[in-house]
């Protein structure tokens, strides 16, 4: 195979991978990573790296940016973090730390979400070694000694799936942002005006969706930002999944659009 | 920025990249492409590259594939493919051939999903212009004249989001995969029991998914591998949105399980 | 029971109800019965009778058929009912026809939902024999001889339950119904004003479903009137649970709102 | 109407009607009333009334009542109720007790969903009135004095739909029941044997409805169920929507079918 293949393996970092984040490796596959902005947000800027093939999405988020930089940038609220307890969650992380737990039986399973701080790791690891001690430590010391462990992850955490409960209860991150983007730059930049943008996004990233039966994609694409992002910044794309789910909206602020994003599942590091 | 940036750049064909497929380019992103197999598919070896930095996941894949080979291979079925029509979708594209239409009305809304074989491509674009093209006849000759086109994708379709609508209706290639590990594989390889792996397949990948709400994500970790057979093949990797949406559903077959996935909603060329 | 229950039960019409509709009858539940109306529906006037105990139910609908009434009534569309095929479905039946199967593929498993007219009726029963004779022929005579019926009904049809499939593919009769309230009517009958009407009809029943995760439920309160719509006609009150999904949706139209409600799967006789 | 109509009028409680629950009375419609049972549940025998026209259903749930009667009745747990707090709600009701908020945020709408007891009343209204004052509250006194009320009712309630949001979270009654149907009993009563049994569930009440896109629907038909026994003890029939939502499961336990029912968002008084 790595003779005949034709990706690149040169040049390569290689002691940081092989036995860390992939095998059986025959080379790289190289994502160009095109830069957008600078964007203001909260008053600072950043330049946002993208890494994508999908031709004008770079140029299409640079233009977004300049768009809403020209109405002072955006703003943005922090919905949902996993805090910053004071107990550690259990001796097996030193970073972990439990917040919640959510629980549901569904006839003789029970099904527990841990939720829990990690310290700035997106943290699935740890998070698993201390339900596995929890779980240990319920069965032998707490009674439940006829307890039937079936599986660790039960599906219910989600992770890179696009339950309902992500969108309705969040998980990782979760960011409400929004921005008015003044009338004159809609018709000059957006080339459109401020009525038919408010109307399209109300029939498309609302009715649209909903009529398709979907549940958190009430938005244009974001998909192909967040999957460009991730990749640019080495997040986890399969988490994009629930990543990217948000809701768009539009609504007439003064005779601008005040244009909001909010995204309750943002999941990354 | 490009001399900040920590990204190679060297060694790359920026001439099939730049005007094409990114913008702002600062460099590229290389990601490390491990090599999964052989698998055996309906009877042929297939090895399967997989772009991705989470360890252990290439792996894992080629245990499990060399479980399936030691059943004799995994079989799949075509279930959804938009098919091969003679008549030229319009005179836009040369290659995408409309298929049928799908319109739904909400109020005073009409959409109308297009549904096109694109020979071969995934053929947005194309569908796009052919699109355009069949709503301006609609409306300049077929007597549709006091129709208002609000938007050219009305999230119908539905492109990079979760719909119930692809996960019921498929898009792009659907396929349904089946496999029969021997007993005994389960037991050597996957260090399990036929029972157990049947009793938390139903747990997990069928209750566990229906108590958070899930829509399509019945399986265990669909999307990673989804993502790095994306990655690693040029697909668009915000489409692992929609295409790893699967059913892994296990049962016994003469002491045997039988294991299937359902996927009905793979986007990709 | 029967001495010990207060519910009445004389002056029934008990010969009707043993041995068809009911069984172990103890007495019958009273359901009072108002009228809402008239209503004009495409010009027509009627009658609207609704059995609730939910007070102010019948007043409120009473009034908004008034403030229709006063915009010109409503106009409707049927967008679904299931046709009227000339060939038979099979000699199982006089009335059903079938007009479309739909298939989907799980796995080992084949669902399969027969769509047929049926005669006015709402017709499960008969097409629920005339599955039944289809399947027999296949396995007997189309050489499907390895099938295994598993069961009659796979929850693929779906009834009484709130499916996306019903909601995206209609079930029964589909309707798009609108109306215009003059602005002067939503002031002085429905006491609002129209912008505010339009923001609090896309803050609730769009935004507000969405953020729940509802499939459907894009409404203020149609559960109710379709429930005492449906006990007071004799139709099943078990498929409310579907009848009820439906999207209402206002829009400034020339300074009135227009109002339309779209029921994709209403399921009655 | 009163005069053409032929439902009866007589005999019946009017002075408990007019004013309080119906509106433009012109009758009542009697809705024949079986009785099932008795049924044990915990240990006591129960019988269950259900009002209903739809044939067979009080005897098939007769049937089953007696099959689970068989193995020793139908055990519960309760797993939502909402509680019984100190702290009054808010002055202005008496019974209604605040239990939590739940808030989430869409662009510049805030959803706020107040859950409390409410001395066993379903509540509606007086959790309303709560809810009035404390937004009042809020906005006179609490700082909030440039918050815009848009509506007391946002549909992240939700009430009388089938949001993800009830499903996952509950509302109302939640309950898990268990109960194991010896083999014998399978074989004699329900005519059918355990292995059929356990792999149908699956088939029709897991897939079947995960491929129709459910939310909460994987059930065989309990909404029948709910909607009588709702329409004859006095509950609001539009909650069956939510209230039926369930899940059964069946699994071998010795030998004999353990089956479990779980409902999450029991509306009822």
């Amino acid at each position: 195979m790595l003779e005949a293949s034709k990706l690149p393996y040169e040049n390569y970092a290689w002691e940081r991978v092989l036995g860390a984040c992939c095998e059986n490796v025959i080379g790289f596959m190289p994502v160009p990573v095109g830069v957008v902005g600078s964007l203001v947000i909260d008053g600072k800027s950043y330049f946002v790296p993208m890494a994508t093939t999908e031709g004008v999405l770079v140029a299409s988020a640079s233009r977004g940016s300049k768009a809403i930089n020209l109405g002072g940038g955006a703003m943005t609220i922090v919905t949902g973090d996993e805090g910053d307890e004071r107990h550690a969650f259990n001796s097996a992380s030193r970073f972990a730390q439990l917040q919640r737990l959510r629980t549901t039986i569904s006839g003789r399973n029970v099904y527990t979400q841990f939720k829990a701080t990690t310290g700035g790791a997106m943290g699935m690891n740890m998070i698993s070694k201390g339900v596995e001690h929890a779980l240990h430590v319920m069965s032998t010391e707490a009674g439940f000694d006829d307890m039937n462990i079936v599986i660790l992850s039960g599906n219910y955490c989600t992770d890179k799936k696009p339950p309902a409960l992500n969108w309705i209860d969040g998980r990782g991150k979760g960011i409400v942002t929004g921005a008015i983007v003044p009338a004159n730059v809609v018709r000059d930049i957006l080339k459109s005006d401020v009525d038919s943008m408010i109307q399209m996004n109300v029939s498309k990233n609302l009715i649209g969706s909903a009529m398709a039966g979907s549940i958190g994609g009430y938005n244009a694409q974001a998909a192909n930002l967040a999957a460009a992002i991730f990749i640019a910044t080495g997040q986890d794309p399969a988490q994009v999944v629930e990543s990217a789910n948000c809701m768009t909206f539009m609504e007439n602020y003064g005779g601008s659009p005040h244009i909001s994003v909010t995204m309750p599942s943002i999941e990354c590091n």
